[in-house]
């Protein structure tokens, strides 16, 4: 594959700076990009020297001043979001294999599925009944699909995923592989010290253009719904239990545990690690810092860190405190030792 | 469905007030409740005004007063335990799906394999050889179970469960999607800088009335077990490693981890995210507290917290200090000028 | 199966003090053996006095001193590494099933499928197109290789494991169930508040005598390469981002998690529930202890832990200060009225 400079700019809506009939071969980060690459720069490292990498043209962005001495070889392109604009000809120079509508004879249908258009279910899979599955929906091999589940348009299964029944999933929805969508929570009637299981009725629902990583597990609502908000995104080995609540474009960062019933506002970013616990509310754009172990609710727009959770900048101050902790220590015993002095004198 | 009050009051033995005849047709949570379904009340919160729910019943607890304000309209039933009954109701509006006993043609089944009475086999399964499975037992779809493998009577293990050869699964057992059961433990022997694979020849134990949450990993025993007591119940992506005992009735929460060898007592609560080092004992009815790390043995009855665990009061009391040690150390820079001050005079 | 004691020495290379001709049945751990067994002791106290063990032999240090109280019924064998011996011998008495090459007719096969010298694909599989395969390579049930994968000789893959497409996986590796490997790393692009996704186009590359433990996440690089090294070995659960690299022999302990771009060295050990995150370099031969949590460099050697990561040495004296900090809290106030006293003398 190959492109001219001029048609690529026609694509991403950029400002040329050098040759626009530079022929394009591929896409590349800046580090690793050879001659006839294009890459981006985002990053001050990176902008303050574009003869950094060896890439033929460097996306870059508008508010970039280019001067002889930072990219006299370099073909730059100036755009509104150099990130966006490089990844959009990735997927240009990396079209997705095409797959044709197909539903594999190894994969046992269930009574009352109604298939939208263009349905692949691939391998090895199962639907369970009264299933209902929207327009060109691709389940990937060994995808597990209980009865009364709903799945929008244009969502894509990956291997290995299981749909417990009555999960609801949106449209533009993609569940990478192991996961696991609509497991009973974790919750019992205690009797006599013995745990009694309890009957989940409740379901999963995921909203549209949701991304849910490799191992998560979703568990149904005990009763209601667990529901996963538009535009939230989780990396791989997240839980979230029964009755969770997430708003949209939410982003849940890998091995992030939610306990039960908990509501988390639109726009939160909850980082790496991080613990939250059951029945407490998290307002829109919070921050929640990596490892942190939130106790109780979190006001709107808060940054917070820490075990239990505190503001960042406050966390930021104790964590320099806390290596100090064995100097403090030897201060207070001279402390003690020039008071007993004063005091005897 | 629809069950009149009278029938519902007998089925979990409750005192009734208000009227026999009132028709319901659900059950419901507290605060979803529409006026013709059945639902509970067990914290003070709802008790204290049960008119907050539109149900047209509630559960209360046998020592609830009844007056005239707290619920007017309300059909009111007395139970024991009115958590469990409710649960009994759940069950009965929501009857599990009967399947027909079944092997499916897809799943490959192995040299002297036996089952016992009303096997249902699902699809894109497989069982090895030498396996002996019990009563009424349910393999759902893409579940494996390796050679030497027993199952008790009434198990249920969900879809992409995998269970390595020789584990031994008690009766009333069910296992959640994507769980791994007798994976290898992590155990090396190292020889000039490097790490080389032992074999683990040991196994996996589950007592009865067990259940295992969705994406858990329990390694076999390098030599001898790994038991999982009965009525234990653990949550999603729990790790519990090589040769680990679990006592019975003991509840591990999401996101657990439990090092090689190490013994929980009976009755014990493990909250979320805690992680226990290896070859460690921790006593009957203990709790450790989410988050926690425990690194060295706890006594029975204790109640831990904290990285590394220390009594749960202690812990309290250290978190609040924790946020307020940018003042300690202030305080101890005046105190340094104070006592030169006093030692100058 | 039967042994007789100079037949065993011979094949670990071993001293024997006693019975030459004692039949050895089996083997086992120093606490379950039973007569005929034969174990191993290397922790100071068990050598203290072997008669603490059934076992009928005792493989011991070459170090260890021989004298009438503490063996003497008991026939020792000794060897240079007492653990490597006894597990050789672990491979002797448990040979592993030995399968034959099969393709069983359950799995689909991709186009251009390129197998070497028995291959084993068992059940319900399924391989992509343009897949090259070495010899020796067995596919449990339920495995899902993608397109353009690569797959060295010896090579064998638990039930259940997800492949995606464009991996590349060394020799004599061993995955675990569940594991997923070359999911999509957790990265977007932002455009007025809305995280769109990004096509992955980079790969795994996992080197020769790699062991994934169970349900692992390791994801492709977004442009280029994650890099598992050889010799590395995973315990459960692990997450391993987009474009992290890891040196050869490296240990990593369950529910570890590692952000994208991070590179840890060679012969790192990093223990259970630790966080490092992204972009940093942990150098060669580095501890992270258990539950640390790694925010930027650490050169190479270093012994770190606690959150934020600190000197093993320090963080050792700080845990130890934590719980005293109730105390301190009120040496401060007491203080605080001794030097007013002072001050108004």
């Amino acid at each position: 594959m190959e492109q001219i400079v001029k048609d690529i700019a026609k694509i991403i809506n950029a400002t040329i700076f050098g040759n626009h009939c530079f022929k394009v071969k591929g896409v590349s980060s800046f580090d690793d990009a050879e001659s006839q690459d294009i890459t981006f720069a985002i990053d001050s490292k990176y902008l303050s020297d574009l003869q950094q990498t060896r890439a033929g043209v460097v996306i870059v962005p508008e508010t970039f001043k280019i001067d002889q001495n930072n990219c006299k070889d370099i073909i730059v392109l100036k755009t509104r979001n150099p990130k966006a604009s490089f990844f959009k000809l990735v997927s240009l120079f990396h079209p997705e294999k095409i797959q044709l509508p197909c539903i594999h004879n190894t994969s046992g249908i269930g009574y009352n599925v109604k298939f939208g258009k263009n349905p692949i279910v691939e391998s090895n899979g199962f639907i369970g009944d009264n299933v209902k599955i929207g327009d060109n929906v691709h389940l990937m091999p060994g995808v597990y699909i209980g009865d009364d589940v709903f799945i929008g348009d244009n969502t894509l299964l990956k291997p290995n995923v299981t749909v417990m029944e009555k999960t609801r999933i949106g449209n533009n929805v993609i569940i990478h592989s192991g996961t696991v969508i609509g497991s009973d929570g974790f919750g019992f009637t205690q009797d006599a010290g013995t745990h009694e299981k309890i009957n989940h009725i409740g379901y999963v629902c995921i909203g549209n253009n949701v991304e849910i990583g490799a191992c998560n597990t979703i568990d149904r609502g005990t009763l209601g719904m667990t529901i996963i908000g538009n535009g939230v995104k989780t990396d791989n080995l997240v839980h979230i239990a029964h009755n969770v609540k997430i708003g949209d474009n939410t982003l849940i960062v890998a091995q992030v545990g939610i306990a039960g019933s908990t509501r988390i506002g639109n726009n939160v970013i909850i980082a790496g690690k991080a613990g939250i616990t059951g029945h407490v509310t998290i307002g829109d754009n919070c921050i929640v810092g990596p490892f942190a172990g939130v106790y109780s609710d979190v006001p709107e727009n808060q940054i917070v860190s820490g075990v239990p959770h505190m503001p960042h900048n406050l966390w930021r101050k104790v964590v320099r405190i806390i290596t100090r902790l064995p100097e403090m220590r030897k201060a207070l015993f001279s402390f003690e030792k020039r008071l007993k002095n004063l005091e005897n004198k």
